[in-house]
């Protein structure tokens, strides 16, 4: 009895403040450059692309940004999210370890993406920006702009990576029913799409390619703006919001935890929940262990280095530290669409390279076996990508058993898998195949590395 | 501003017991017929298929019957679910009327299915049983009942409408995350099955045959029993947590029902959330108009004949007293799966024959279209079947609109979309077609009624 254990907040619980970990970090991350003066860029140059109430965010070192009181009243239809703890799950591991999830599955795209998505799409409309272009890979970050677009009257138009586009047409059709215009990419719409499509008539498309598109696009129309779902510094900003409710929440529970464990692919949800724990840590009130989990095929935090390259394959973007698997990198198809990045957040990047937080990786069968457990202990199928954050924190459970150790462990549950069902079906048919990334191939990736920096 | 208003109960105001509406009725409804004797039959003729506890609900006149902790437990992990006021869909129909929604689409299996799944998986695990056969056309409650087997560790075997099975392969991929078996229907593992292959052996299937076969399993072992999604009294009896909340939540808002609208299929979802708001206007508390909406090609209640009819195509259950368009018809391939039963709960049916709720029927294009203005203003993607309450309750609104009256508006959203959105990919493609039920499809389907009662 009493196996279900959630932790509510009230509404008047909701944060009124998104939580800017630079304030806190002993020295600011290293600036983007200019691809061809290998200077650092000023506002100015991102002003095409997005809403100076962003690039400001983008850019702070203010410790608290206040959320818009329009933002949390959208925020509002899905937050606070539930923290639980995983009693079932406990109980059919066998361990002392005290299991907790913060889940934000409930959210109407289903994952944590609205949580960045609702306050862009509001900061454009407030400049009078009709329209966001954005590409997506297997639809999440799509979905998540076509909805938040939606409730602000803006138009989206969205470059979805051919291969989905084709194969995981639900996302599409999401998109769509929000009202956004989705386009196969490479299209013929775009320069970038037509370069592609002449030398590769068939091309599946990448997300690299895609987010030349919906750049190009967006800078080509005064009314229009370019809307990231990860990876940049603002974005991560918005997710904070997780990580505060989660700080709340585990007050609520008695407890603090000795080890914090997300998935990585830009970085945005992992962020989201570490980062308002970091400043709990830096501030001495608990000591976790924060923990990266990134995809044994595309481990850019674990093998990557960290340098200056392109957020893009086509290397439009400006030149961003981080830890990259070089931007022509691409990565083998997992299941995961959304950890398929080949760098990782440089906010994130350069956290690591402080040493304030540890990476490791998991390959795809593991993160399977351990979200199809999940899903029979505690009743939620996750999506992909957080089964690579339960795969480990089933490892450091299953340690716990061993050591005997009652260690409090919190992870992110940043989405359901309820469109991601047909990889379970892979899975479960054993057709699934690990891609584990060699380093004759990291080593092939880097040469292609911009000299910078 | 305030655009999001929404109503939650704490887990202190979980309902404790079940309401029975059968208790407040000037009658009882007919008895269930042997179908042979026509004599009513008694609980011993139940015991092959369901557990003791099950059959005791069936016949009850109690009127609370208590809900056990460890069903509660379950109910935690997504109740008290939310009740929201519509605020951005009464601005976009420029409305005077207050729209209010309860929605069960939070639930793991992402409908209401799971509050009979869990108590029914609970009973049978009680009295030692081991594994719970059913069907399932789309797989709206196979997935519920595979997710509650998976917590109380049942097999869970499936039998699932063949032409489902092929071409909504999703919700199967759910049921089998979940741990359950899932054969398409007709199967050769049953002698119905075997019978309709012999003659058909492309046979896309119907829920009455896949019935017949998971009727036929569960009798056969001693150790198996069957469970239902719908129709039967116990099943609407666990629906009532969802009106009991929304009964709080309403108070809490400070308003009471004018009108309350709820679609039909079996009637479970309407009967949950109507019976406890019935109750307070028999008690003489409120006074709201209580209808059901059903498909225009599948309308039983507005088309069809109240007479003793069986619960299954192929004639194996006890006869039923209830609205039906004869156990033989096959209606229209519509997108709202939910809904295409040819009869309906004979306790929703007792209740309209009392006068005491009101029916219409929709087409789907008027549904489909009433989703998407709900996703677009609310953010949420409907399912299918409450997009029916949807367009009624937009219906409503613009007569407010007409007559300038402020009435409160109740509706039902039992589940989202997000596993049928080729049905609305279909709506916006343009390619969905109405199917109204002629009056001689009617009168024709009504030749095969058994005489009886």
């Amino acid at each position: 009895m009493d196996n279900t254990v959630k932790y509510l907040l009230g509404e008047d619980r909701l944060p009124t403040h998104w939580y800017n970990v630079i304030a806190d970090l002993p020295s600011p991350p290293p600036p983007p450059l200019h691809p061809g003066t290998h200077e650092p860029v000023g506002p100015e140059a991102l002003a095409p692309l997005f809403p100076m109430a962003l690039i400001e965010q983008e850019v702070t070192s203010q410790r608290y940004v206040p959320i818009p009181e329009a933002v949390r009243d959208v925020y509002r239809l899905w937050r606070p999210s539930p923290l639980y703890r995983a009693r079932r799950l406990e109980k059919a591991l066998g361990t002392p370890a005290h299991i907790y999830y913060k889940y934000e599955g409930v959210s109407p795209a289903g994952s944590h993406k609205p949580n960045t998505a609702v306050p862009q799409a509001y900061y454009n409309a407030a400049e009078g920006v009709t329209k966001l272009t954005t590409e997506t890979g297997a639809g999440q970050w799509g979905s998540a702009l076509a909805f938040a677009c939606s409730l602000f009257g803006l138009e989206c138009e969205i470059w979805q990576v051919r291969a989905s586009y084709d194969q995981k047409p639900y996302r599409r059709m999401m998109m769509e029913t929000f009202g956004a215009t989705v386009h196969p990419s490479p299209s013929d719409l775009t320069d970038s799409g037509r370069a592609i499509l002449a030398s590769h008539p068939d091309s599946p498309g990448s997300l690299g390619i895609a987010i030349s598109e919906a750049v190009e696009m967006a800078a080509a129309d005064p009314a229009a703006r370019y809307a990231l779902g990860s990876v940049l510094n603002h974005v991560l900003l918005h997710q904070t919001i997780i990580g505060q409710e989660a700080v709340a929440q585990m007050e609520m529970a008695g407890e603090a935890p000795d080890v914090i464990i997300g998935c990585t692919g830009g970085g945005s949800n992992f962020g989201g929940l570490a980062f308002p724990f970091l400043a709990e840590k830096l501030a001495g009130r608990m000591d976790p262990v924060i923990r990266a989990v990134e995809p044994a095929s595309c481990p850019s935090l674990t093998k990557g280095r960290y340098a200056y390259d392109f957020g893009d394959t086509a290397g439009l973007t400006p030149l961003l530290k981080m830890h990259t698997l070089g931007h022509d990198f691409i990565p083998d198809p997992i299941h995961a669409g959304g950890l398929r990045y080949h760098g990782m957040s440089p906010l994130i990047s350069h956290v690591y390279e402080l040493g304030m937080i540890e990476a490791v990786a998991k390959a795809q069968s593991e993160c399977f076996a351990a979200g199809v457990r999940f899903a029979r202990s505690e009743g939620i199928v996750p999506a992909p990508e957080p089964t690579h954050a339960l795969a480990e924190t089933i490892a450091e459970a299953q340690r716990c058993t061993d050591s005997g150790e009652a260690k409090v462990i919190l992870t992110a549950l940043c989405g359901h898998g309820q469109l991601d069902l047909p990889s379970y079906g892979r899975y479960l048919a054993g057709d699934l195949v690990d891609h584990e990334l060699s380093e004759e191939a990291v080593a092939a990736a880097m040469e292609n590395l911009p000299v910078a920096g």
